[in-house]
């Protein structure tokens, strides 16, 4: 299966927040598209975190593009020369006041693949800790959450949490430390 | 916790393909963003569909965002005014050539609910059979692939099935039909 061809490539939106690339392409049918838009996004790094008796760490914020308060697993975007590992450290210690020493990779992932570039990678953080104050940007306002197992994929089946980066998380979390069974 | 207001808005990028709102928003504690950009996507609908054998069936394409050959469920847009189950079922006749009678609604969730407003509404579709000729639009070049459960995991921890939507959407379907413990 081949890859379509790049022929030519120019920005139609590109600031601080928001990169908008519009592609040439050619496919390998042939077919010419002139006008195919690729969102530029960037990377992202999101920690399941587990305290030492299996609770999980969620926060609840307020996010903008739905227009929705949203609960989801600690995330933050992934500096240009950053490494995805020390991304998702300074996330989880700012936004919740929690530390780990014990943080994993877990997997990579992308959302939308169609249009987008950026990818979400994911960790597994065990025996986190309250240590530290939370330090907000001063557009956050976060609520932590620690909730069980069970009552966290209870909130998934009610549609508390819905965010498809933090489901897809959850059960790959559990799934690395064997608490779940296909049957 | 408040949500933000909108003080006014106005689109930067507007065309068939992508839309790009910028808005001046005032937040609670009283700051004023000028330029928060949130990208007015289109809701999509995937599909997770199970023969009468319990394997299921994905879709490997190219996909021009991230630029690499992907495995997913079966998905696509929903139209303005089309129900997302009928987007599905149309999306899954069209890019496969299978077909149910007994196709019911999952989970809506959201890729990125901080830049982005479209949500992706999931399915579970059973008894599926190949009974049609695919019907492919030009910019289309699909595989179909037949895989059990068991395979299916085992590609989600190899990195070859790598998107999120289709990950939590194999565990939500899973866990809906009983297949999956939590211990």
């Amino acid at each position: 299966m081949d890859k379509w061809k790049i022929r030519s490539s120019s920005f139609v939106l590109d600031n601080k927040w928001v990169k908008i690339r519009q592609d040439k392409v050619e496919l390998p049918n042939g077919k010419v598209i002139d006008d195919y838009f690729v969102w530029e996004s960037d990377n992202h790094a999101m920690v399941v975190p587990f305290t030492s008796d299996n609770k999980l760490i969620f926060v609840k914020q307020y996010k903008h593009g739905i227009g929705e308060i949203m609960i989801e697993f600690p995330a933050g975007y992934v500096g240009k020369d950053e490494k995805p590992e020390d991304a998702v450290k300074r996330e989880f210690e700012e936004e919740t006041g929690y530390v780990s020493d014990d943080i994993t990779f877990l997997r990579k992932v992308i959302h939308y693949p169609t249009k987008e570039t950026g990818c979400l990678y994911l960790f597994l953080a065990k025996n986190v800790k309250k240590e530290k104050e939370i330090k907000l940007d001063s557009t956050e306002n976060i609520e932590i959450l620690e909730v069980t197992i069970k009552e966290a994929l209870d909130m998934i089946q009610r549609g508390e949490i819905w965010a498809s980066g933090t489901i897809c998380a959850l059960y790959l979390a559990l799934e690395k430390m064997k608490l779940l069974k296909i049957i």
